[in-house]
This record gives structure tokens, sequence and C-alpha cells, in this order.
């Protein structure tokens, strides 16, 4: 038996400002950052526990706030009682009956509890000696579903239909294993993209993502103004060729019927999506563009802030791609919840990265959901930039555009504290 | 010109677990908190901004954190130029361009907003010498709008129809600010409903609150056990007759179709709303609750996270009677905007209190909107519990049921810091 020690915040900002890597219509001029979070336990294993929050600069300091302010509710618990029943820690922390006043379950609290959630799921990959994309492939359905909250989800998943799927899932789950260490799984670039670039920068990068690098997909930031975006789809669209994806992100800076005029210029440009094309929030909005722009597909999730939300995209048929960020909602029970939404629903997720760590973490959703969810990787992909991988111990490694497998146990979010400790802020 | 000198937090947590009042079935033992900002100015008039967000406990540190945080994009700005042009404000705080990654516009981040905004208003209210709601009502229409922030508004309300319906709440304006001033506005009791009072305190505060204090509703918490809760509406019904209104309220505690379930044995007892059914976030799940349980009203908003999920009930028609909570989204910009809407759309507003201080913040909004807005008090009325008024320097008073008009300069917001002192949270 052993009990959880402490709990150790970082507030780590790295100036990507000063590039504008990163830049877009809505954000202008953001500082990746992460507000870091280490579980360390009384087990002599040597393990620590790592999650993180990813967020664009300020106000990273008062995530850290909420994770530290949290840490009070799961210091001094057994570690065992925990990972054996993983709904334990999600019912302290998700429905903590004061806490919840605060969301409920959106914004810097629910964030905080993801972090810890996932260093939970970390330290529980590593005591298996697993990666957490396999921990999770090879958990029982009915062991998975366990771990799940279907409160507010009844009416679009019920937790016998999330065993089935999973039990659906079994089938060849084994091959799909083998095939993700051998391949991997596919990426795609946005590199190219930011609306800070130069048309011979865009455009060189371009070239370099699937020429070099093997990307099938690229993207590019959209929606500061239409000649401008015209005049870089159409370079971009003959830069690449017909055979490369091409797809677009205006960040949410349109409103419902300015998004609907925007986007009809774009029909020439096979676009493979149109991401955020307005507020996160707006699932009829969503709904309403989704039938306007038809048949460009809409994407949206990164800053989705809940399960509840995905579920009415899913119902209204709001969007066409689902995009899951890992560090935005309450971690490794909620992304497995969304993904099984998706299925049900039968929509592909292409998850969001790009931020520091994002990459790293959400790949072993992508790779658990194609081995023992969707079972598919048609029309699937996970974003990639090429940002602050050095400052994790196990960085992603990308070859011919595919992520390939995580083969180092626990969650991938574990950071190399020395070699980042320049950029701990400093108030 | 003066300048913003400095912002000062406090987080102040009242024991109310103690005695189980504000008890649910969601919100099992609340300890009704306040995080309180006051900002001082170099002017030498003696004014101090107040505001707060209400909170129920644990993560009042956040939020004081939180507004601390984004102190440092106010401290040294000219006051004046704030206030001439309170969008000026807005467009720091919402949309900080880093920030923003933290919501957008919702949870904690949203709500220090609110703190913040709200005391900016309050110094222009005292400047003016105006209570809020007068200060409201009197500005022109397109001053008042041009404060507003329409992003994501566009496809239910634009700037013009937001003008047009002020110009027309113009018509009988001093006639009915005179009335507010003479009759005040309907308040309604809370206070006998708490999950954890007996069958005999439940009856006896409802006749108090009814025959000796005069309100004209009343309301009780559900959604525990369906036996207590059919139990507990027959005794209530039979305790106030047949002509005072019975409301009931479930704290988000249903799924949807359980949601249904319940609420249609709820039939027989006349009620005037089933507010929180389930989920606040649950546009979809609101509409199809809303038209499975008519003719009984689906009442919701005390945790709607900003203007653009208002949007969605009202497009969706997803409730009948529209709550708004005083600190929950960024301050009187956004409360006024929610009340256009409501307006747009024809559905009454009855706003949320009870909690320390909702109750002097959120009656200027009323009195503003009847003033100025919709015009009317039919089926309008504002929540009441009687809970902390003692810390506020100029607390409600409530005759007959109804709230009085606000006289005192300001927002209502300001505490008595010294009385209260004893109740600040030592961590």
């Amino acid at each position: 038996m052993s009990t959880i020690t402490g709990i150790r915040t970082y507030d780590f900002r790295f100036p990507t400002s000063d590039t504008l890597s990163g830049s877009d219509a809505m954000n202008k001029d953001p500082d990746y950052s992460a507000a870091y979070v280490e579980i360390s336990t009384s087990a002599d294993d040597g393990i620590v526990g790592c999650g993180f929050v990813f967020t664009i600069g300020r106000g990273n300091d008062v995530v850290c706030a909420a994770i530290e302010s949290m840490s009070r509710t799961l210091v001094g618990l057994e570690v065992e009682r925990l990972l054996d029943d993983m709904k334990v820690a999600w019912d302290l922390l998700v429905h903590d009956s004061q806490l919840r006043w605060l969301g409920p379950e959106k914004g810097v609290e629910h964030m905080a509890i993801g972090a810890l959630l996932s260093a939970l799921w970390d330290i529980k990959a590593k005591r298996a000696g697993l990666p957490l994309w396999l921990l999770l492939a090879r958990m029982e359905p009915e062991e998975l579903v366990s771990t799940l909250d279907f409160r507010y989800m009844t009416d679009a998943l019920t937790p016998g239909e999330a065993v089935q799927i999973l039990k659906e899932g079994q089938k060849g789950k084994e091959e799909r294993i083998e095939d993700i260490r051998r391949n991997g799984y596919p990426g795609y670039s946005t590199a190219a993209g930011w609306l800070g670039y130069s048309d011979e920068k865009m455009t060189a990068i371009a070239r370099e993502e699937t020429e070099v690098k093997g990307f099938r997909q690229i993207k590019l930031k959209v929606g500061q103004n239409l000649d401008d975006d015209l005049r870089r789809l159409d370079l971009a669209r003959r830069t690449i060729g017909p055979d490369v994806r091409l797809a677009v992100d205006a960040n949410q800076v349109w409103d419902v019927p300015q998004a609907i005029d925007w986007i009809n210029h774009f029909h020439d440009f096979d676009l493979a999506w149109v991401e955020e094309p307005t507020s996160p929030d707006d699932v009829i909005g969503h709904a309403t563009i989704a039938r306007a722009i038809n048949p460009i597909p809409v994407a949206t999730g990164e800053q989705m802030q809940n399960r509840i939300m995905f579920k009415q995209y899913l119902q209204a048929d709001a969007f066409g791609i689902m995009q899951i960020d890992a560090t935005r909602v309450a971690g490794p029970q909620e992304i497995v919840m969304e993904y099984l939404l998706a299925r049900k629903f039968h929509k592909p997720v292409c998850p969001h990265a790009g931020g520091v760590g994002l990459c790293e973490a959400v790949c072993h959703f992508a790779m658990f959901d194609y081995a023992a969810v969707s079972c598919t990787k048609e029309g699937r992909m996970i974003e990639y930039v090429d940002n602050q991988h050095e400052y994790f111990v196990n960085p992603v490694r990308i070859e011919h555009g595919d992520y390939q497998a995580p083969v180092a146990p626990g969650n991938g979010a574990q950071m190399t504290v020395e070699t980042a400790r320049k950029y701990l802020y400093k108030g």
C-alpha cells in the first residue's frame, strides 16, 4: 500500500510569440505554456505521475493555483484504491459539491482536474509497464466503462451501449495493435499555416512538410482578411497539388452569418474541413453553418468544454469532424467517453495538437481508438506541429508523416524539468 | 484625470453548511462565499469600486487568484477613459488573446472578469451619484448599446435591434421609474425549500414567508427522492393554498430521460416552473424536456456560462423562464445583453439570488429591465433568501414580498469588510 505524498506544479511559459509560430486570427501572440503537475507517492518504485494543462500564456498561474487548491483533496489518499477504481478520483474532483459551482465541468477548474486525473492514469500505466494507449486498449470493456461517468450522457449513450461498442472492438484488436506498432497513425501538419507567416515562408514550409516530411494533409489559418485567404489557399493548393488534403482553421473569429458568407468563397479548394468557424459554445450556430456550407465539412472541438457539448454537437449533426483536446476536459476518462460518443454517432475524430505536450498526449487516445473503439483510421489523423518536443522525456516520433507508437510506459506527459527550468514563470 | 491604483481581493467564507441552509439535491453542504474585490483610484472622491463572485466554498481562493492575476491588466490605467467607454475594459479582459484560451468566456476566468467589470460600473454609478439600475435606465440607447459585445450574437440580435428595443423602452420610462421607487419589484422566497429541512420546518417557514412576509411565490428543492418530493409538494401546496405560486428546483440532478419521468409526476401541483432539471450546458436536453413536460415551464440560467448559451436556449425554445445570475457572467454588460435577448424572444427573466450579495446585485438589473427593456413585471420576480445581508453597506429591503428600490449610489456590492473580517479564509 502506498499513499499520495505530494503534488507539485510548475508554471512553464515558452516565448513563442517572438516568432509568431502559433499565430492565428484569434490568437495573435500566444506564448505556448504548460501548467505542469507531478504527483509523488510513498511507493519506492521511483514513479512520478505527470500531467499538464496546455495554455497560451497569461492565466497559466491561475491553472497552477487551481491544481494546488485541489491537491488537498488527494494528498494522503491510498494510491492503489484510486488506481483500482479510477471513478473514485473522478467523483472526488468532478463532483466535489462545492467546486462544481465554479463550472460545472468547464474552464480552469475542469482543466486542472484533467491534469490531476491524467497524472493518476500516468501512475497506473507506469506501474503496469505499458504506454497509456495500450493500457486502455487492453482493459476489459466492463472495467473501462466502470471508470466512466454517464451523468448527462444517457440520452445519447448508455453504459450498456458503451460496453457493447468495446466488445465489438475486441475482434481483430491484437492485429490492429500490431499495425500501430509497425505503421503508426497518420498525422497532419499545421506548420505552414500561421497567419503571421509571409506567402514565401508559407509555401516553402508547405512544400517541406509534404514533399520531404511526408504529411498527407496541411492546414492554413484563415479569417483575418478574405482576399488574403483566397490568395493563400490558391498558392497552397498549387504548391501541394490536388492529392494532398488541405484544411483551414478560423479559430472562432466569425459570427454565424459571417462564417457562412466567408466559407462559401472556399468551394473551389477541395477543403478537408473548415475548423472552428465560430464560438465552440454554439451548437445551434455550428449546425446552421454545417448545413449552409455543405459539402465542406465543419470541424471543431479543441476548445469544447466537456462531454455534454460533444454530445449535443453529435445529436444536432453540427460538425463533420470531431476534434478533441487532451488537456481541456477532465483527463483520460472524459476523452474515452468522447471517443465512444463519436463511435456511436459514426463521426471521425481528428485530435487537436501542436501546443506544448499535446502531440505527446493525444496520440495515446487516437491509437487506443483505432485498436479498440472505431477500429479504423479512415478519415482520421492527428495534428502535428514541431513545438517544444525537446522538453519531454519521450517526445513523439514522426516518420513519413505518421505518428509512431509510444513504447515507454505512461501517458507521454513527463517533462525533462531540468532543461525546461529556464522557462519557469517568475511572475 | 485619475488612475487605478490598486485592486484588492478578500476570500470570505460563511459556514452555512452548519445549518443546511442552501442544501439541495446537488449542493449538499455549501459554505456561501464571496471572492470580493475592491478597486481603488487616485481620485480624492473616496470612492472604491466593489464587485464580487458568489461561490459555495472550496475554490473561492482560485477565483481570488484569477482576479489578482488579471488586475495587472488594469492597474495604472486612466479611470475616466475606462468609464467613458466601458467596451474598452470589456475588450481588455474578455478578449485578452492569451486569457481566452482558459475559457473562452466561461468558468473561473469569466466570473473573475465579471467581478472586475462590475467594480468599474460601481465606480461609474457612484461618480454619477446614482444606483446602478437608474444609471443604466438613464443611459441613451446608443450609448448603452455601444458598451455591449455583439460577437457571436448577430444571428439572434443585432446592435440595431438592441437600440430599437431600448428606444421603445423610452416611452413611459419615467413613470415606471417612479413606480419602482414607490412599489418596488416582486420577490419570491426559497427560504422554506432546502432539502435538509424537516417537513415541519418547511411548512412553518412556508407559512411565515407567505402569510407574514407577503411573498406570492415559494420554491422547494426536489430531486433526491420522488416520494419525498410528492409528500413535500402536497404539504406545501396545502399550506400556501391555491393562489400562491409554487416552483420547484432540481439543481441539475437528472439526466434527460429521468427528468421527464420524474417531472411528469408533478402535474397536479400547478407548478410555476421546474428549475435546472439537468446540466446547464445541455441546450438540446432542455428543449427535449421542455416539450415533454409541457405545460409545466422549464426555468434555468443561474449556472449558464455566458450570453452564447442564453442565445441558444432562446433560439431552441428550451426554457420558459430565463434566470440570470449576477456574478457568473462578465458583469453588467453581459447581463444587459441577456435582458435584451430575453426581450427579443419574449421570455420573462426571474433572476437567481440568495447567495452572498446576489440579492443586492441582481435587483439592479431587474429594475433596469422594467424601466427600460421589457417594461413589464408580468410573470417576473426576483429570488430572495435572508442570507448574509448584514455584511453589506446597503442591504436590500423587502416589504410585503417586494424588493424596494436601491437609492444609494453604486451597484449594491459594497461589503462592510470590518464586520465580515472574521470570515476571511485562512487557507
